[in-house]
This record gives C-alpha cells, structure tokens and sequence, in this order.
C-alpha cells in the first residue's frame, strides 16, 4: 500500500467571516467557461442554490459582484474582472506554495504508518 | 474604515478524509505547553470532547498516536515525537509560504470595496 497523500490546502480569509477556497474558486472558472451558474455548479457537484451562496458570499465579502447577469439564473452569467483578479491571486499563491511546500508534505506522508509497516509479521 | 484583512489558512490533508490545520495544530501546541488535554482545549476553546476528537482523527490518519497518556482525561498528555514533527512541518509551511503570500494578499485586499469607497458623497 502506498503512503497516504498528504496534500496542501488553501484558504484565503477575507475579514472573519468568509473563506475562499477550492471551491469558490472552481465554480468561478466553471463559470468563466461555460457562462451558466447552473452548468458550472453541475460540474463541481454543487446545487445551483449552493453555487448562488457561495456567489453570494463572495459578492458581500468584496462589495460588489464577482459574477454579473446572474438573476433568476437564467441567461448568460459573466465572471466580472474582479472575479478574474481573485481567481488570478488564488491560483498565484498556490502555484508558488506548492512549490515550496513539497519537501516538507513528503516528509509528513513518510511519518503516516501503513498498515503493512504496523502490522507483526505472521508466521 | 480599513480594508478587512486578507489572511492566508492552511489545511495539510492526509488521504481523502483528515485535514489538519490551525485548530489541531494549536491544540497539540497547548498540550505540548500545558501538559494536558482539557487546559489545552479549554485555551483553544473548545470541549475536552472536541479536543479528544481531533487528537483521534489525527492518530488514526498517521496510525499511530500524536499524543500519550490521555485515557480518560487524567494526568498528564504528552505530545509524541509524531505529533511534535507534525507541528515542526506545518509551521515550517506556514512560515515559507506566509511570506511568498504577502504581495498577493495585499493585493486581494485592495480589491475588497469598503463601505466608504462605495457611498455616494452626501448633500
């Protein structure tokens, strides 16, 4: 068996109150590729209602849309160039993180004990 | 008003199921300092519950314990090599990608719009 992955996570906090993670960010580069809240939150595997929190959340945490043309989910919706720069920023910071951040989540897998490393040997 | 803070979090996940971030983390550091688990817990504020429950996700996704001596709560807890190599790691993380985040944070904060920008001037 193989060492579990250990894997790096990002969240960016905005104030006390919203996180911006993989997912707010996934369902705005769904949204920039298909034009449809709808579409984009299928693919991600969320609920069109939960896709619109997440928006929403955004929307208050920035004061004003990440995504415009949104109403009634109907028609197109367009990630605004405020949208694009917080995708832009998050993905920035993890390309650079996970970078330098790979020596050490290597050295966290090795310290994970595998079933066969505990196990007495039989017979 | 000041534009609210944007902070980087951290979560390091281990396989599909466990993530570890500051919560755990500063639990171990408490109990590492107090020597026990409820005072730590009760500084981090959570339940002795709460705490024995991320002290046990931890132990089961490295298969072996980050911290002894905590049956039923009394005595001392003492943090195990494990556990302590786990913190050195994710403040060792933290600490790299703290600083290489900087520049993009700032930037992401400048992006949030405060009530003052916003308003209309009045009379």
């Amino acid at each position: 068996m193989e060492h579990p992955m250990a894997t790096l996570r990002l969240q960016i906090k905005i104030g006390k109150d919203t996180r911006i993670g993989h997912g707010k960010i996934g369902l705005l580069e769904e949204i920039e590729k298909t034009g449809s809240i709808s579409a984009a939150a299928r693919t991600v595997g969320m609920t069109y209602r939960r896709g619109w929190e997440l928006i929403d959340q955004m929307n208050r945490a920035f004061g004003r849309p990440v995504v415009t043309g949104t109403t009634g989910g109907l028609g197109g919706a367009e990630v605004t160039a405020l949208g694009r720069d917080i995708v832009a920023h998050f993905r920035s910071i993890e390309a650079k993180v996970l970078h330098i951040a790979t020596v050490d989540l290597r050295e966290i897998e090795a310290l994970v004990e595998t079933p066969e490393e505990s196990a007495t040997p039989q017979g």
